[in-house]
Order: C-alpha cells, then sequence, then structure tokens
C-alpha cells in the first residue's frame, strides 16, 4: 500500500475523484453487507466506474477492502511525539485508544478491517505489513537497539490483543476502563517490551 | 455452554453418540465451506439426523460451532499448576503456546473460533464467556485481591494478542519465536498484570 491509495488525494482533479468515488461506494457496500457478498461490479455500478478501473488502481478485491479502511490519518502523524514523551508507554497508550474513542467512523474502519483481516490471509497480509510498518515508522526510536523488531512486534501484539478485547470481544473489565485507565495500566507492559531485558 | 455440550461425552449411550456424530459433521463441514455457508440442515444430513435434534442439543448455528470448536480438553486442565508455579507468568505462556505447538488439531479448532467470533458476535459472545470463565478458574488464584478482574482480563488481552499475531497475522517476529522465547520474553508481563502496581 502506499500513499496513493490511502484515501481521497489532496486536490481535485478526475483520478482523485475517481478514486475517491470507488472508495465511498466500497465502504458503504462492505459496511452494508458484508465484505464476501459485495462484488467488485456493485461498487463499480454505485461509482458509476467500469469494473476494469477499480482493478486498475486498487488490483483485487483485498487490495480495494484495505485501501477503504485505512485510516485517513497517517498513525505516524496520530503518534506523533510519542517516542519523545516522558512516559512512552503510557502516552502510546493513551494516544493510540483516544484517537479511537474520539474518532467513532475511524474506529469503526479498524475493527472492520480486523474483522475481516481475521479470516482472509491476503487482507490479514496487508493489514501485517502496514500496522508493522507504521509501528516501525512510529517506535524505532523509542526501541532499545538490541531485538528491535521483536521488541516493536510485542508492542503490536498486545495493542492488538488489548484492541480484540475492547472493541471486538468486548470484554467487560476492558471495554469499560476509560482510556486513562488502560494508559496506566498497559502503558508499563509497553515500556518493558520497547526497552527492559528480554 | 456446560461440561454436556464440551464435546463428545464419557459413555457410549446413544444420545452421546448422536451429539458426537453431530459435532464430527459440523467440523467437517464448516473447516471445508466455512461457517457462513454451512447450514444446519446439511450437518444434519451428514450426520444422519433430523434437524431438530440439532437444535435440540445445541441452540443455534453459534452454539452449535462453539460445542464443536471448544477444546477438547478443559483450559484448566492444560493449565493445571500453573498458578503454583514459582513463575507464574512464563509458566502461563509456555503452557498455552505449548498445547498449541504440540496439538495442530487443538490450534486449528481455537484459530477457527477466533476467526468467526471476531465476524459473529454470538459466537465472540459465547466465547467471551468460556475464555473468561477458563481464566478466571486458572488465575483466580494467582491474582493479587485488588482488581482481579481487571488483572484477569489484562493477561486475557495479551494472551488474545499473542495467539492472534503468532496463527492468525503471522508477525514474523512472533511467529517464528519458540514456545521458550516467547514465555521468557511474555511470562514478566503477565505477572506484572497478576500481581504488579495497576
Amino acid at each position: 500500500m502506499n500513499a496513493r491509495t490511502r484515501g481521497r488525494p489532496p486536490g481535485d482533479d478526475g483520478a482523485g475523484r475517481t478514486r475517491g468515488a470507488i472508495l465511498d461506494a466500497a465502504r458503504e457496500l462492505f459496511a452494508a453487507k458484508g465484505f464476501d457478498r459485495t462484488s467488485m461490479r456493485e461498487v463499480a455500478r454505485a461509482a458509476g466506474v467500469d469494473a476494469a478501473l477499480i482493478h486498475h488502481y486498487f488490483g483485487t478485491k483485498s487490495g480495494l477492502l484495505v485501501a477503504a479502511l485505512t485510516p485517513e490519518r497517517d498513525p505516524a502523524d496520530i503518534l506523533a511525539g510519542v517516542a519523545e514523551s516522558t512516559d512512552v508507554g503510557v502516552a502510546l497508550v493513551r494516544r493510540a485508544i483516544g484517537f479511537w474513542e474520539e474518532n467513532p467512523e475511524q474506529r469503526l474502519r479498524a475493527i472492520a478491517m480486523l474483522r475481516v483481516a481475521a479470516t482472509d490471509d491476503e487482507v490479514a497480509g496487508r493489514v501485517r505489513e502496514f500496522f508493522l510498518g507504521a509501528a516501525g515508522r512510529v517506535l524505532h526510536d523509542a526501541a532499545r537497539g538490541d531485538q528491535r523488531q521483536r521488541r516493536i512486534s510485542l508492542v503490536a501484539s498486545q495493542m492488538l490483543g488489548l484492541v480484540m478485547a475492547r472493541y471486538v470481544f468486548a470484554l467487560p473489565e476492558i471495554a469499560s476502563a476509560t482510556p486513562d485507565e488502560l494508559a496506566r495500566q498497559v502503558g508499563p507492559v509497553m515500556d518493558h517490551y520497547l526497552t527492559g531485558d528480554l
């Protein structure tokens, strides 16, 4: 995935408008009918474009889904400054959970992407690349040099589990906790993964 | 879910054989065609029983799925003694990941259950109750009395994230780690959740 497919690009050139219309149609249909039951042909019809154009822009249906559900803001932007915080783990959890709480539309997109990724290996692969790429950019400087990739992946595993537990499985103690509570309770774990002795 | 629906009961009474045949047929069809595309009627036909009997034993299709995918061994049995270990966190991760590594059939069941739960709220609810119930029984004595439910839920969130990261998303650094490495690296986190200052 590259920046060009990450939502409607700036400017109002024809290609940008067309891509935006396809992504809007895809989001509506995926949400209404589910990923499996939505066809590329239907998305094309709803967007008023030829199906070949969707394949041209997004490749497969999985590629279209990932483009449609990718956050509008780069995670590196959402988490800017976290790595330089005096309390990296707390800031990381606070900022990530806070963003989803304050942006319900973005939260629904993230949950939808996780749900499909859990059942579609191609989507899972694309989500993995996107997520690990973003985590690597955001956390590279905060992670100790030894086993840096392992450290970042362990942080990712706890973040993934936290999001699944809160929004997908709705474990009562996790779903009802405030973002500040979770930041306080999970933050030290993130610090351990990033800089502790592993 | 209760003990009677947790797989083929002991003994070879007729009801047990019938339930077992239904569960075997359900496992095969769910694995071959997926949950959505398998009907109760097909399961009944494959098991050679009337569909009404499946409803009688298992309620809904989600209930049948959860019964079919629930581990043959009680998690409390798999994790017996962990709470009394000198190194609870390490023992917990080692035993859980080790069980799935050594029992591929059980691992596939667990992954299938997580995959369906991610997209089906009724299955998610049943998995949540089963999982939290098992975690509560296994970890009750190992968790400090203050915020015990929160502690156990945080352990569950990290375990869920670890399993998703290793088996569903296949993050390279988590998927390629040995169970011992993961136990050493994630174990201290489990201890923090169970007994640290939250």
